[in-house]
């Protein structure tokens, strides 16, 4: 399992080109965490990559491409956790507690990239939101369709499907916010306790 | 119930001296939920009150001031409507549910003012974020105890008692997040759904 998270850790960013790029988006997710996307600088995320600002413009034409592209990459690796984690499952609550155990995990693994990806919606441009809110939505049909094949079983009750959906998510999204490594939990353990609280509200 | 909100909402805010600090506590509540803490100058804050900056430094010292009074003022007021909530209960389980749906309504109630207090503790300098946090601990141990007295009367399942309460809170923290008016469901709708989620997972 260890061997797992270190290569998803480092495959989250690896496929991005150069090592420079690298450097600033990682710099920029700082920036935007610490002081929220509107009150960071390209200055302030040159500095922190160490590189002269100019430099970042060889890069990205702006932070709000920098924002961009870690939605995408945040987005994007997350719902592939998820869905590389419910292969195998033989059944819809199988499925539904491998999800869960995944995003909750990641959101805790990736508490910085989790709250950026959470807050900064609002700062994207109307074709980059589209891009990012279809990825959302790629997510939740992922985890809806399993609590309606589940339901339709005769093996899981759902009430309120979409309100349902919600809160699973909302369990997964929030643990970026509060997790601190130092707290004693691990990303696993949050995880499993998430899908187990989960199967025990639907059955 | 629709009496009782409409009145909750304007006590929100009603113990607030004057018609200027309340006027200005709005204004800054929107500055900080558009653009973030950092981003936002007390010119702003003061063009959306109506008023010229330097009126605002009549009333408070900073825009830090006026963080730490939205964050006092929410945490608050919370607390007590969850502690309103529970009151006339007669069971753990009772008690549990009211508190769920009190705060999670809360949330979606009062969207913009619960993102802010929820994402901007960073910014408060230690004694304030320590009066924060000891708002926030409270209403985590009012939860706590109920879980507890529900799992020694063997009513209520509990596992991890801390991880099964901050799950109960990442419900309604998160509502704030996603909730939008137009989006068809409403406040109260979204504390009866989480109530009876929580009870099914506590079963």
């Amino acid at each position: 399992m260890q061997d797992g998270i270190a290569r998803r850790d480092a495959d989250l960013w690896a496929h991005v080109e150069s090592e420079s790029s690298r450097r600033l988006l990682l710099a920029a997710l700082d920036a935007f965490a610490d002081r929220g996307f509107e009150a960071a600088t390209t200055r302030d995320i040159s500095r922190r990559a160490g590189m002269s600002p100019a430099a970042v413009y060889v890069h990205y034409r702006s932070k709000l491409d920098l924002l961009s592209e870690i939605m995408r990459i945040g987005h994007e690796a997350v719902l592939a956790e998820a869905r590389d984690a419910m292969d195998g499952q033989q059944s819809p609550a199988g499925r539904i507690a491998a999800f869960v155990e995944a995003f909750s995990s990641w959101h805790a693994r990736h508490a910085t990239l989790g709250q950026v990806t959470a807050h900064e919606l609002r700062a994207l441009p109307p074709e980059r939101f589209a891009e990012i809110l279809e990825l959302r939505r790629t997510t939740e049909r992922l985890l809806a369709a399993e609590l309606e094949a589940g339901a339709e079983r005769g093996e899981l009750h759902v009430g309120d499907l979409t309100g349902t959906v919600r809160a699973i998510l909302s369990l997964g999204v929030d643990s970026a916010r509060w997790y601190r490594p130092h707290r004693g939990v691990d990303p696993e353990e949050i995880g499993r306790l998430h899908a187990d609280l989960v199967l025990r509200m639907l059955r």
